[in-house]
């Protein structure tokens, strides 16, 4: 089936701002509230928030085999279970009912007037319900620097990273949109030199820029899902901060991985941008040697040219962009991730979500955490209102933006942004 | 409110068989389907399942503050959500439902028909949606015996250890209840002497003879459970097989917890029994020393009797129980491990569950898994049909049963059993 919501000459008869994220080629899918405390189904073009839901009830995906209350839901999750095919049927026909030739809803104002909000006045909730969130470990950057900081500057890399797409369980409970504030988590670390814990809130909060993709119901459990075919279960990706405390994750993840270091918080930006949106932004990915085994051997362009940043912005104060990283960087594509996922026969579901890792790139500036940009927070970084940062102070917001960019178009994932409360007193 | 569903004294008219694990004080709460295709909330007495959906349709729960429709769904989350008042109250109307003195149910044979069945007559159900699985690493010995074997044998035991219960998340996806067959996983593993990976079925398939407790709505994100307050929150226990793949989990775990190892398959036991009918069986927990910090400290009587053993049943022969445990060689307790969990502000929701990690006793014959009682394979179990066994065969059915026992009572878990199918061959 074409993908016509792609076209690069299509207008909207809804104004888009200039550099806007979402133009009409974009459509990305989530889940709003409206002032009335109306929760739905929803697209973004521009500045404009469209409910799909009233869309749905007054016929306009006629035509498309949906059931009645599809776009009337509090998550993504039945709309993804129906596959890439209906996903393509329903963005091609938002860009139709879109376009600036198209009369039908442009020159109705009753139906115009329950179908397109403001984007100021609608809080965006979380898209999907997340049944099982897996974290990467798939920047060669990334897992280089924190094994010459932590382990051998000489090997810095495992033995097992240039062989596995590294990845673990992380906790879904917490998952939370962009907008929501966070907590400075309180633990056990083990002060240096120290041979007893101590108690107390992290000291060493940090962000982690990285991007998450949401699957669709794939597999039986114990099948495996073939890297070439990987993609197909692919509905769309967020950005993604995967807050972490270094002093908490330093003193318990020996043997079995970080949890209370990881499980306090993680915010998504929350529209999710199609794999279909995103396919003009193809590239080859970073040659990979050692060739991996068969099963998760690729050729074609499986990256994506996607242009990551995180700003800093202190409470009140102007924000500081910290890092511009690039989601090309990924020595593991997506398709080799949940091809490794479930070549045990792991199964996956409908609106799990998968993080990428942290995404650093080649040089410091590209960095991916604070860990890594103060290298330990021995180098902080200079803020635009006069302070320094070696982590991340109460009050702070951490901001992630991405953006595609070729001559014609601009796809964008809007804004992943969270604030970092102070912690709780614990008596 | 007192538990009267505890009384020991107390008969049904319901026949139960002499060593029966769901004598009426048991009174668990499962999710079955009838051969009608039913499928409903219920409980179990001797070997009869009780189909609580047609009860309260019957008017058996007036009375309990219930929705309508409260035990005619396919999992127990919204139960569990009603919490620990809701569950006393069904759970002692129960008891006096069935109580022998109690002719209402007893002489009304039509209401009869449609509540109670035959246990060979339903097929036992996922009791929960488990929305994220936490796995614990809380038996001293399991993990002393794993950290000679892999690590130093002088120095076993991880400096965190005896400060955190030390926990990792593993994967809800793929839990699965007792009768219900795995299959041996695919995956990189790396051969001894080798420095590069080779790919197929895992030769190391192994059990973890483990308990898991099931949780309600517990917190908001971002507020930890106190300790004392913890076991409020507890609903009720399963037991639990965690297999593993020792040979995956070798070469993948490192540095982020093992993946591909665990997530093929867990399976548990259906009946959930809650920690009401626990509480006869309460017994003080090992000693901690060091002292754990403030957050962790608890007095009196945490931990549990309760009996474990496992058997391996090789395809068509007599079965061989291979270990016997006990869930009170715990070190941390389960309050301990919930108290852990959310001190950083982790969200815990309704049908949550958090496995104990492997329960390994301090005698060779009391560990829980094979990796520990062949020692690595090194010492074979001899098997009564004459086969040894170092790890699990194909075929091979893993058997966890548990019970609690007193001179008065004798309260069970039933069994959790499932087969290990061969690999999917992969091309």
């Amino acid at each position: 089936m074409p993908n016509i919501a792609n076209d690069p000459t299509r207008k909207s008869w809804i104004e888009v701002p200039k550099n806007s994220d979402f133009p009409i080629q974009n459509i990305p899918f989530g889940v709003f509230i409206t002032k009335e405390d109306v929760i739905t189904i929803g697209t973004r073009i521009g500045d404009s928030a469209i409910d799909m839901g009233a869309l749905q009830q007054l016929g306009y995906f006629e035509g498309i085999d949906l059931t009645d209350d599809m776009f009337m839901q509090d998550t993504l999750n039945d709309f993804i279970s129906d596959g890439k095919k209906t996903w393509r049927l329903v963005r091609n026909r938002l860009a139709e009912i879109f376009d600036s030739e198209n009369a039908t809803l442009r020159d109705n104002e009753k139906h115009k007037e329950v179908v397109i909000f403001d984007v100021k006045d609608i809080e965006m909730l979380l898209p999907v319900q997340i049944g099982d969130y897996t974290d990467f470990y798939s920047s060669k950057e990334h897992a280089t620097n924190v094994g010459k900081m932590f382990r051998d500057p000489e090997n810095a890399l495992l033995p097992n990273w240039l062989h596995i797409p590294v990845g673990y369980h992380g906790r879904s409970s917490t998952i939370v949109p962009s907008g929501v504030s966070v907590r400075r988590p309180n633990g056990q670390t083990l002060p240096a030199g120290a041979t007893e814990p101590v108690f107390g809130p992290s000291k060493l909060v940090d962000f982690e820029l990285e991007t998450a993709f949401i699957t669709t119901d794939a597999n039986l459990m114990g099948e495996p899902i073939p890297v070439d075919q990987a993609e197909e279960y692919i509905f769309g990706m967020v950005l993604f901060n995967d807050w972490s405390a270094r002093d908490i994750q330093k003193w318990e993840y020996v043997p079995l991985g970080p949890f209370l270091a990881k499980n306090f918080a993680s915010s998504i930006s929350p529209w999710i941008v199609t794999m279909d949106a995103l396919e003009a932004f193809r590239v080859k990915g970073p040659e990979q040697s050692p060739t991996p085994l068969p099963y998760l051997q690729q050729s074609g362009e499986n990256a994506f040219d996607i242009h990551l940043e995180v700003a800093i912005q202190p409470e009140n104060e102007e924000e500081t962009v910290v890092s511009k990283s690039n989601f090309k960087y990924m020595y593991w594509s997506m398709a080799q991730q949940l091809a490794h996922h479930t070549i045990n026969g792991c199964r996956i579901n409908s609106g799990d979500m998968m993080g990428s890792g942290t995404i650093s790139g080649p040089t410091p500036d590209s960095f991916g955490s604070m860990l890594e940009l103060t290298w330990g927070g021995k180098n902080p970084i200079q803020m635009k209102d006069g302070s320094e940062r070696k982590f991340i102070n109460d009050n702070d917001t951490v901001i992630i933006r991405g953006y595609c960019e070729n001559k014609e178009l601009r796809i964008g994932f809007g804004e992943c942004a969270s604030k970092l409360l102070p912690a709780v007193a614990i008596k």
